[in-house]
């Protein structure tokens, strides 16, 4: 029984443990369905950009949304704005310290898809192999500015007839992967160090004021919990008088009942 | 025993969590069927529209039905609103929170299958591959009406004599499978913002009526879950008299049997 | 013992959600065996139609048949059916909920077998590829009616030599699945729109009835239960009643054997 009460009252306590569990969830399945989605350039010059671009910045804002919308958090932060204000003084810090805290976690998942697809390079490729300078590639110099374009589009489509062997089709191909796993990589560092940097520093500031945030934060979450529980509780509780009150009358015309069957097979 | 007891609480009062795993295992089992189901287009033109479109739209409607069935929460609501109005009056808020519960679990299944059937692209390409304008891809412009309407039909048979290695036919594929992808992307990104919207901003305004009614939906429902077992309790008591009673006076009948018998052996 | 005593106690008190279980497990199992099983047309024009529509209706039949055997219910239906009345008078409502919960429950395992092997569309491909138009398909319009009846009997088998990469057999073929799918998803919904029907319809009419059939037919459920088990106790108590007996009057006749032997060696 302890051991039950025991991982019972660790989530219960532990909202934000439960928060990086789901948190890293989401940024699993976000990076399992870019991997298992068939991305297909459709290969049109007015198409690729806005194909390239929208693949790569759409989920993102979605998977954002969604780690707002999972945090229970946020709902915690929201009922500590606007609840009235009580003998409890509102607290400024606590609140930034759980909106600082929810918008870390929210941006986890973006982040993650963000930067595999720049290092799986197909949606830059899709994206910018219009707009590239076709001086700088031997073939496409020769051609009309019209049918240079129309090449430079079906750059990202492999399979395409016109294309297949064709040098210049790997030459931009490559340039472009090169700079989009170049930027993949600079994004990652930047968070890491940013990441390094809040971790490290920020311990040697107001460490006791953001100690004291937190726990205040957790505070709130565990009334709200411990609240919503003794509702169930105490409705549990009076469901079960009602109805026991129920089965008690019920029970009492059961015995006049068969009070005045005796009677009538006594006379 | 309380290990049990607990797990039974926890079941008994959180109806939600359950109605959740419900909701969350029947988008997944919608999912899974559609990975695991052969679909393959009929390609031809008088028949493709109507297989994609309904592949796309008729499991959706069957989900969605079943969200409805399989929510114990309908009942319960079904129950409050058709019940004589007794001391309790009847609340309209709460119906309208159970109401609302029920529609958004039962939502969640079907708009799952329509986003993957729409990134997948199949569906899609299938239903509308005969009704593209010809005359945008090369191939085909040179072919006969009725000949290129045939062409358009076969588009989402890859293994088709006549159109394998057909670079139209790859484009057509690719160009309806962007729409496809930008559809399943912009109706996911729509539903994440009104979701995000209705968490977001349903806190600020009436938080305290929601809460009540959330309450009294989780008192009903609590409510009928004891009385179902108290009904039961009463019924195994009630069974038990009568049969103790009837053993009782069998053991009397046994007893005067043997009484008999004992006195036919003595006399 | 309280644990399993509460264990006990649940599936006493809860037939009906036994009763649910093994009508999951028989479904999961049918469906199991469907997949398990190598299906292989014969492709021969007089076997094709037996084969493919035998697949299809007899395992349901068989199915539906267990679903009979193993519910509980259904023994318990025929019990309360050919009992002499005694002081309880015998309700037809309570035959009639009996008897409508157990049909629902062994319908529940045949439906998913024929809907499964309509969406995978194997059996109908091999039952009515015989029975198409060949003038619909090109390929085939050239040859003699006889040989044209063997081609398409031969649709369902790929491997063979005859028809492998031939473009008319494929076209068949995703022609009848295209109409098994349909058929398939078809009776998945109209099942689905009866069941949600009956769930909605009935609690607006006559929903006390059905909560007072329903009880009864728990209580005699449960009767028959404590019954069983009092019968056990009962007979229990008097074997043991027997045998200690056995073991006295045999003491006693050692004893007399021993005074005897030991008057004998006195003597």
């Amino acid at each position: 029984m302890d051991r039950f009460r025991m991982i019972f009252q660790y989530f219960q306590s532990n909202s934000e443990s439960v928060m990086n569990g789901i948190c890293g969830l989401l940024t699993l399945a976000g990076i399992k369905m870019y991997t298992s989605i068939d991305f297909s350039c459709p290969c049109l010059p007015q198409y690729n950009m806005a194909y390239g671009l929208g693949i790569m910045f759409v989920p993102p804002i979605a998977l954002f949304l969604c780690g707002l919308i999972l945090n229970r958090q946020s709902l915690v932060m929201l009922e500590e704005w606007s609840r009235p204000q009580g003998r409890r003084k509102k607290d400024l810090a606590v609140i930034r310290y759980l909106c600082s805290s929810i918008m870390q976690r929210a941006m986890v998942a973006p982040a993650a898809w963000i930067i595999v697809t720049l290092l799986d390079g197909k949606c830059l490729i899709c994206a910018f192999s219009s707009s590239m300078d076709p001086e700088k590639f031997v073939d496409f110099a020769s051609a009309s500015p019209v049918q240079v374009q129309q090449l430079l589009a079906k750059v990202p489509c492999k399979d395409e007839e016109l294309m297949r062997n064709n040098t210049s089709r790997k030459a931009v191909s490559r340039y472009l992967r090169c700079w989009s796993q170049a930027l993949g990589w600079s994004i990652l560092l930047i968070l890491i160090i940013a990441a390094f940097l809040a971790r490290w520093l920020r311990p040697c500031f107001n460490q006791a004021a953001l100690l004291q945030a937190r726990h205040w934060s957790n505070y709130i979450d565990i009334e709200q919990k411990i609240f919503e529980e003794t509702c169930c509780e105490h409705s549990r509780l009076f469901a079960h008088k009602c109805i026991l009150h129920f089965f008690e009358s019920m029970r009492q015309e059961i015995k006049l009942h068969s009070c005045s069957l005796s009677r009538e097979g006594e006379g």
